[in-house]
């Protein structure tokens, strides 16, 4: 018969079982935090019709979504997490209580040039606080107090969550008389860490940006300093523009309480740079960025926006979010090998039966499970260096043997695939020995940096 | 701004908030199970080259099937776990650890009509063990141990999972001198429970069967009494054919070590009808239901192949395995009010401040958090009473009120929002209380049937 060569599309990740097994703690460090701030979990659709996902657009067809029809109708593979939920909350309006919070671990669809480190089937993990008509700043501190958790959880030390305030530079620009261009302005500033300062300039003066007010903004943007000093150096521009001073008051009251929930100084850092390029934030914005390797770009995103479902639904829907792209934090921190490598074992333990009646194997693993140990039995019928080797080859610790003396003696040989160390111990001690063991072995972070 | 009706598309599953909780618990009782038995995660994606799909029926376009071109790529989204597995393990050979044990939850797309409790995009649950060129029969009684282990935890108590072998009706067949239509009898006898026993001998007839070999048919699938019973019955055409005595060695031994693995011999009973009408099964086949609801069907299904990935390579990979359609029993649990509404609330606690600096409260939410409770803050400006009420209608059970009086007397005014008490404790007593009482809750399954 031929054979169909299994290959799987480009652009696609599809990890090992090692890999994988990495990349679900990851996962599960994300939802434990999640759902210790009190976040809902939430899952939607991959597909929906295309007039909901692209009812921004108007509708048009754009290259980089997946888009098909089935039947009757016409049909969009979700290109992120945040368009679905303004169609669920709009949709759900009446059954949610607000303020809602939630995140949502799922897979998105972009049909992007397929390159290196660029994915087509990804992850996003979203976390979003949605409020009826209002929602308190505070809300915008919290964001960042998880990111910083779920951050410090992974291991990932060295990190600074940069934030700003969106209404501090259309304020400015105001100011500057270029309200009516703030937007524009705003997505050249956006690509800041990724062009030279000339370029800078190029870009805002096909804005048709004078010369003084060019120099105006690059002065600005560049403002440095500890958090306090920047915020005294901004206020040098106070009382001349509303929105400018509310930026300012909103950013103030993040970072004073940013601290309040332990996120140390260091970690979260105004910087009036970071603008975002999507136009539908309008107060708090945040970047991440890796301090080893700030050439990734950031890492985990968002900001607050005014009105969610705005194409759905007239209520006014304010909410404030972030985002992680998984998929890609991954396929980085693996090929840095930052990945704690501690971790992949399928197992705890590998039950090696040595003779041909298994019952008293079986009942073994019935105990290591109720014990909560990860207990796999090796059923196969191969020698003896083979089972051995097995558990080897998956990384599995310990090692049980079970022979005709063990059985007659009601002990277990256990054998530390580390150490090398054999011990004939009563089941109970075996229990005992790998639940301390392992305790100690998870006490590490899954990422080491 | 013309708005656009936020709808989901039908047949596509999108659950409340209160409802996505449950749902979660459940998805997270299997995991905990499968990994408990040492499986490893994993996750493949969703879309897949047609011709991979599509191997086995040569290329053909399915009606069933969520099939595009994207570019030159002919794409189709997959319908089941299996096909994508066998890819996956042709593809990975070289880096995979035989007997590979692995667990998938993933979301699969089927065109089906749309219709009440039918949907086009659900979860399937699958566990699969794949041996490289041979794998032990003890495997079978594995998964069943674990189906058993998976509804237990979850609460599910009176279902039976029916099992027999394959081997033992082509056997049986062959005897009747029906070898080339054993398959064909296997589709007729798998409608067994949803047809008549008059329709079912017209199909048999419209196979070309006579009389005789119908009603031996008959009498030989509705064999009954107990395991033992039923193999007694069974060994009375032992000697004759060498794949029906194959049989029920497997059978026997499947049966025995269940009774091992501590499954009660009322949750796991022969029953020589059931057939599956998939043509890869070789061996043992699965079938669960619950006794009280018959009707619904079969729960969670498998069985063991001879080959695997026979489309995508010539190494030979038996497996056992079985797969829950989760999507499906979640919707018929929930309307069947059989899901347990203990456990539907975001967080254990809302902390409610009632002076404008925060701080306080702040803290104590990362006080209670580290300790692993999941704490809500309720920032909004709004009236005592909402506050209050948003705690009620999210089923959060613990209120704690943070005013200038408990600042001071370092205590928090802590609410039991089922009983209406009101304590005043030191932080460290809410812990324990909370901890105690969640305990408590939690020690309930999410399923009362």
């Amino acid at each position: 018969m031929g054979k169909v060569n299994p290959s799987t599309l480009s652009g696609f990740m599809e990890l090992l079982p090692k890999d994988q097994i990495q990349f679900n703690k990851i996962e599960q460090t994300l939802k434990e935090v999640y759902e210790l701030y009190g976040f809902y979990p939430l899952d939607t659709p991959i597909l929906e019709k295309t007039e909901i996902l692209l009812a921004k657009a108007g509708g048009e067809t754009e290259k980089q979504i997946y888009r098909f029809n089935k039947g009757e109708t016409d049909i969009t593979m979700r290109f992120d997490l945040t368009v679905p939920l303004a169609k669920y909350v709009a949709k759900n309006y009446n059954d949610i209580n607000f303020p809602f919070k939630r995140y949502q671990i799922g897979k998105v669809y972009r049909g992007e040039r397929a390159q290196r480190g660029r994915f087509r089937e990804f992850y996003q993990a979203d976390i979003d606080i949605i409020g009826d008509n209002e929602l308190n700043i505070l809300n915008d501190a919290e964001i960042i107090s998880m990111m910083y958790e779920v951050f410090n959880k992974l291991g990932l030390t060295d990190f600074t969550i940069k934030i700003n305030n969106r209404k501090i530079l259309s304020g400015f620009f105001a100011i500057l008389n270029l309200e009516e261009k703030a937007v524009d302005i705003m997505q050249v500033i956006d690509k800041i860490s990724k062009i030279s300062e000339s370029e800078l300039i190029k870009e805002l003066k096909k804005l048709e940006i004078n010369d003084e007010a060019c120099n105006n903004i690059l002065k600005f943007i560049k403002i440095k300093g500890n958090n306090e000093e920047i915020i005294q150096s901004l206020k040098f521009f106070s009382g001349k523009n509303e929105t400018f001073d509310q930026g300012i008051s909103e950013l103030e009251l993040v970072y004073e309480n940013v601290s309040n929930f332990n996120v140390p100084t260091e970690c979260c850092q105004i910087d009036i740079s970071i603008a975002r390029g999507l136009d539908y934030y309008t107060g708090t914005v945040y970047e991440t960025i890796f301090n080893k390797n700030p050439e990734i770009g950031s890492i985990c995103s968002g900001g607050r926006y005014d009105n969610l479902a705005e194409y759905y639904t007239d209520k006014k829907l304010p909410g404030v979010g972030m985002s992680i792209g998984l998929t890609r934090l991954f396929y980085i921190l693996n090929e840095k090998e930052y990945i704690n490598n501690g971790y992949n074992a399928p197992a705890d333990i590998l039950i090696i039966p040595m003779t041909s009646d298994l019952s008293h194997a079986i009942n073994i693993s019935s105990v290591l499970r109720n014990n909560g140990i990860r207990t796999q039995i090796y059923f196969e019928d191969k020698k003896f260096k083979n089972k051995v080797g097995f558990a080897n080859k998956v990384n599995i610790k310990y090692v049980a043997f079970l022979g005709e003396d063990e059985i007659l003696e009601k002990v277990v040989t256990i054998k530390d695939m580390d150490s090398g160390e054999q011990l004939k111990l009563q089941l109970d001690d075996v229990v005992s020995l790998i639940k301390s063991n392992m305790a100690e072995i998870n006490k590490g972070t899954i990422i080491n940096i």
